[in-house]
């Protein structure tokens, strides 16, 4: 099965306790893609500047991404710039230079026209549901949005909302726009305005998945992914984005989607958070394997199961 | 199996979103306890001034819990104001009024002599060492602690973590207490001085408990447990030592303490917790069977088990 990412690709540049990094791959869209290569053919839609080199590039055609998608523009990539203290949760931004980004018009090339899963990350709320609109044959729709979307557009978000499957956010993120301090509250009244499912992911101590009443073949109750207790968080720029890819990519690699798949989805998407913070940047997600993955599915189910 | 717990019984005053309570039953002593009964013989010792009276105590007595041990003495009993915010897992300390808790000298009654299992409330590292000291027979040991002495009597301390089988204590008091921000390895620096194995409790997140390698018949592999995603937290107070409870209940209604024990052990305790915090104070914890424990442990088994 298919998949098209449409978001951001960037260069990072990065402090942790860990050392620092100079304009390094990053972007939601790359992370993304990188982790859901793993289990599905991937398509990209993005914009990158002049300098963006083949060398760049190269690191999703050699995960066989189709980077069709990826437009190149005058002018440069986008540039996000920040650092991450002792609390690694919590990423002080430093600098965010849209540059190209600031002018993106997500098109998609014909050839992605046959894509069976879409993925919206966090973009303008507007593009979005404009992507959404232009993908009406897709067997599912994820997303993702962010505080600044959440306060400042909240009629296009809210028209998003309804268009997407399962959105996937931050506990802060749901919260605000429940406007509720309750995260089972907030998460219920966030399903009421659209979305099928709200993914609400909680950093270090894993995730949620909150399902409305009687969609996908269940009930209410909610599932729980853990995080994997990690000595040495390198660098946690891109663990959403990885967990949104190996959740999205595996639900692309099943025949249909139902609790027990969205179950695994939730615990594939944390191994990829996982994996994604051991190293700095995308690196750790150039190099698996898809025995490395299924081992550390493994382990999961021992940090949670009781047999 | 019979437990004996040395702690605190006090009156809480308090406030939260859903209301506010005078003088109502409390202290970690009393939810322990309370949580406990429902799967052992629970012993307890603590001190109580002249206002505690004959019904506060029948509370306990309701339970089957042995109340010989607390003892009665002149003055006030320990008195404990505060109030929580939109944000639950915080508690604002009011006023904290230690009255006959501030000489407190545990008493074992030869009675409680044949006690198969020992919890340590969170008192004075000096009084858990010597309660500690006085029960030699017992086949586990279990302890909490906080910041209070974790700064302030950091050298008794550590002769109390010597003695302790199983430390039970927040996110914040382990890094505290291993002078680490990395949750794994502020666990493993703890292990490193004493107990076997800690549970670090994360409130809304749930509870892990990492082990010292080769104890209790096992490799360092952690183990995570839930807490049940409730749309309603009406009073956070006593939830950790509810866990507590529940958890070392569990433990002594088993015939051994290993890996699988342990494990739903971690659910039994955030079972009790979940349940603790539905209404004010110990009500919950009054009229429980064990019933809607066992089925509330399979809600928490569909939250987190894939199949």
């Amino acid at each position: 099965m298919s998949i098209l990412v449409v978001g951001s690709v960037a260069f990072d540049t990065l402090k942790t306790p860990y050392g620092e990094r100079q304009k390094i791959l990053g972007g939601a869209a790359t992370y993304f893609s990188l982790s859901a290569s793993y289990f599905a053919d991937v398509r990209v839609v993005a914009v990158v500047g002049t300098d963006f080199t083949a060398e760049n590039e190269a690191v999703m055609k050699n995960r066989g991404i189709d980077t069709r998608g990826i437009q190149h523009a005058k002018g440069k990539t986008f540039h996000w710039s920040g650092e991450y203290g002792e609390n690694v949760n919590e990423a002080k931004t430093l600098s965010t230079e849209l540059n190209v980004f600031e002018k993106f018009e997500p098109y998609i090339p014909t050839e992605y026209d046959d894509t069976d899963f879409l993925f919206l990350a966090n973009i303008d709320p507007v593009l979005q549901t404009r992507v959404r609109d232009a993908m009406q044959n897709v067997r599912l729709v994820g997303g993702d949005t962010m505080n600044y979307w959440i306060s400042g557009q909240p009629e296009n978000l809210d028209k998003m909302l309804k268009r997407v499957d399962i959105l996937l956010i931050n506990d802060g993120e749901a919260k605000m726009l429940a406007g509720d301090n309750s995260l089972p509250r907030a998460a219920h009244k966030v399903l009421e305005r659209g979305p099928r499912a709200l993914v609400v992911k909680h950093g270090e101590y894993g995730a949620t998945i909150f399902f409305r009443d009687g969609e996908f073949a269940g009930g209410r109750h909610p599932f729980r992914a853990p995080a994997l207790p990690l000595d040495e968080v390198r660098d946690p720029t891109g663990a959403g984005d990885s967990f949104a890819g190996g959740f999205m990519g595996y639900i692309a690699s099943q025949g249909e989607v139902n609790r027990r798949v969205l179950k695994r989805a939730m615990f594939y998407g944390s191994v990829m958070g996982s994996f994604s913070v051991e190293r700095f940047g995308t690196e750790r997600l150039q190099s698996l394997t898809r025995e490395e993955i299924d081992e550390r599915f493994k382990v999961f189910r021992e940090l949670t199961h009781l047999d």
